[in-house]
């Protein structure tokens, strides 16, 4: 297995791709939008055929038990200054797969991506991994097709698995979500079915500068593809692409480069013991109630919302389309009140590049905190005059254009988020930026994040997707 | 904190005691045990001031809600044979400190232990680390003497922090439980008080092989401090210290050495697949329920038991010790119903020294499974005719007698389990011992262990106790 992983880092970064150039790309996501019929309305949550509110409970869920439910929970807490809340939130305790096929081709590793309609997204068709399935959704409750590739990751050898994890999504909307993060080689010709196409990291990358795009599952897993220059210096790393196509510039070294980066602010162990000392002070105790009974929301016929409109509301609909594996539907979706900001400040220190990470509480974390960027905030809450002060916000929006190294707005996923869009930006601080850090917030380099990301539970989706981002802007 | 950290590791290992050799150091446990008395009787649980019964829950708890409960639960997975169960479960949710001071004493590294009585001691009085306190302990809930030390742990600085970890406790007994485990570093003179000794972690490591001697809570924190040549084979690395009292021969070079380790059979992106997979594939789902609901328990006036006698019972005691923070008091505990077998099988493979590591789903687990011993069961398991056979126990009970490097009985937690002790065994196989393991083992590098065991809920109790044993027996 070692040998294949190190073959594919080398390979993934750079190289010819072979569908051509960024516009040819482009073309061919319009011409798959061009190819659906897409048609998403609002209904009552009874007209949701196989779905219902549960009698006990009062969740609302699928007749089989399978898929995911909305649950009410009590959330107690001694973080932050709310210390106890109630919301609704997304049970989905199954595990299921992203994932990618990759490929050498003409020497360069291709990722087989899906132009993939899912109904939430703002612009319908997105550039998807190869897989997306929970296991209701592989093991066919739902009586649809069987998910294309499926057997590929079902019955892959040890030796092909190039990276494989479970990653957490978003914490304040789903309770414990987590999903595999997988990519598996082939070397046998493999058929390439319709919205289907062979891309190289490079252009995933690429296509990421482009608002909403790139979907939320292509970008968590390709953040677990190790970056890993120790030398590298803010502008080497954050535009090496822009400026190059050549292969093998990226070696397997990250492992070692984190033992041997001397300019990191904290070692491993010194980041451990950042973590260990928040999650020993700080409770997380979370309690499911009935739906019912979640204070400050209203369960109307249409869609359960607080009174002030703030944060998110569950709606029901119906959804037709006409390339997915069953044509029409109905479920429950979260639509977010406002859109989001999440946002790295970065700083060269010691010569190397640093990032401002915070440990941020979420309710459906797993494990208390979870590693997140700098900022991570609803545009709402900020706009708000009687809202907390949100720490490196001001300094984010402000900073000169020169200093901005990604700035554009990311999909969350569109399976369960109607039009949910958060702008991701990544700021590059200067030598005058202050070193010292509020409580809860620390300096890491980039391979400290990716080290960690290898892991269970420690980046957020949040810092993983602007992770994804980062490598190649 | 890099510095300290390294300086810590090299002088860690070896180098001349304070207190003189071994037999000072039991005739010092020997004076500590004659200097006390213990009582411990059981009572009526109803006879045990401020515990009681829970009305609502029917939970066995403190009348303040802190230190911990025993609590009913309902078990479902799709793992092994046994697809659902009940059980009585303690539950501390509380984070607790297990932790070291350590203090540079001409030029070698000593730990602060306590000689500490603990009610469920066989052995009354245990090598125990500098602190141990839950938070009900250290917040004083009980309104006993605050715990000697605390304020040298509250108000350390990061670059006094050696080692801060969270870890699991036995995921059979507990719901989730983890303590933060600790090593501080003090360079000043600070007061050694009653009972209280500074050994080097070659004592502790040596007083290992007696039985019972050196408590659960000082085992796991010192299996955080790696172990690390990465050329060592199982002879050299097992009989090391037995040897040598040099300093310095381990170098802080384990992480490198996971990297440059190239005889590994499997890389930690294979054993992070290994884990995942398995994670993916099963569920474990843990639902609270009254303790008087819980299926072939019964809750009689001085115990909670199973007709067959299998597994542990609940007791109430009454203790009186004279040299606690509190002179005398009732509590829950947990009595076994027999010893148990804790063993890694270990074998040179690629000249390097592999063990058999099993991932094993235990209900009180945080996240599914952790990795565990090549053996642990309770010996009831294995004597009776009806039970599953235990891979690999025939061996290592069938081993001859030049193979085994660490056979002992060790205790489990004196404060929650009552005379609890297990069997630890370490045996090296010989070059006929097949390579091939069954589903759910998987052949790692003593590198690779240490690896993992930084980060959280990895390794479970049981390994890490036979980790602590292993570098030095």
């Amino acid at each position: 297995m070692k040998n294949s992983e190190q073959e594919f880092l080398k390979s993934a970064h750079g190289g010819d791709s072979k569908i051509g150039d960024i516009n040819a790309i482009l073309e061919w996501v319009r011409a798959q939008n061009d190819r659906v019929e897409v048609e998403v309305e609002r209904i009552a949550f009874k007209d949701m055929t196989h779905w219902g509110f549960d009698a006990l409970s009062g969740s609302l869920r699928h007749d089989s038990g399978r898929f995911f439910s909305i649950d009410g929970i009590q959330v107690s807490t001694n973080w932050g200054t709310i210390s106890s809340w109630n919301q609704p939130i997304i049970n989905q305790p199954e595990i299921g797969y992203l994932g990618f096929i990759v490929k050498r081709i003409n020497g360069v590793l291709h990722f087989l991506v899906q132009a993939k309609i899912e109904p939430g997204n703002v612009n319908h068709v997105q550039i998807s991994p190869t897989i997306q399935a929970t296991r209701s959704n592989y093991t066919q409750v739902h009586k649809g097709r069987k998910p294309l590739y499926l057997e590929y990751f079902r019955n892959v050898k040890s030796d092909n698995v190039l990276l494989d994890q479970l990653q957490s999504e978003q914490g304040a909307r789903f309770l414990m979500k987590r999903n595999r993060n997988i990519i598996i080689n082939v070397d046998e010709d493999i058929p390439v079915y319709d919205n289907f196409e062979w891309l190289t990291l490079q252009q995933i990358k690429t296509l990421m500068r482009f608002d909403n795009l790139v979907n939320m599952d292509t970008r968590t897993v390709i953040s677990g593809i190790q970056f890993s220059d120790p030398s590298v210096t803010c502008t080497d790393a954050l535009r090496y692409l822009a400026d190059s196509t050549e292969t093998a510039k990226f070696e397997y070294e990250s492992l070692k480069s984190v033992v041997t980066t001397e300019g990191a602010v904290h070692s491993i162990n010194g980041i451990i013991h950042f973590l260990t000392d928040i999650k020993s002070r700080y409770d997380l105790i979370v309690d499911r109630i009935p739906l019912n009974d979640v204070k400050q929301w209203a369960v109307l016929p249409d869609e359960i919302s607080r009174g002030d409109g703030k944060y998110f509301k569950v709606i029901g609909v119906n959804v037709a389309i006409s390339n997915r594996e069953i044509m029409s539907w109905q479920q429950p979706m979260i639509q977010p009140s406002q859109p989001g900001i999440c946002a790295f400040v970065c700083k060269k220190i010691n010569g190397i590049l640093h990032l401002i990470v915070q440990a941020k509480l979420e309710c459906g974390n797993r494990d208390i905190v979870e590693l997140a960027p700098t900022v991570q905030c609803l545009t709402g809450d900020y706009r708000q005059p009687d809202s907390q002060p949100v720490p490196f916000l001001d300094y984010i929006l402000g900073v000169s254009r020169e200093q901005v190294v990604v700035d554009c707005l990311q999909s969350e996923e569109g399976g369960r988020f109607y039009r949910e869009q958060n702008r991701n930006i990544l700021v590059i601080a200067d030598e005058s930026f202050p070193d010292k850090l509020p409580d809860h917030y620390i300096w890491m380099t980039l391979n400290q994040l990716f080290y960690f990301n290898r892991f269970n539970n420690y980046l957020n989706i949040q810092a993983r997707n602007l992770l994804a981002a980062i490598a190649f802007s």
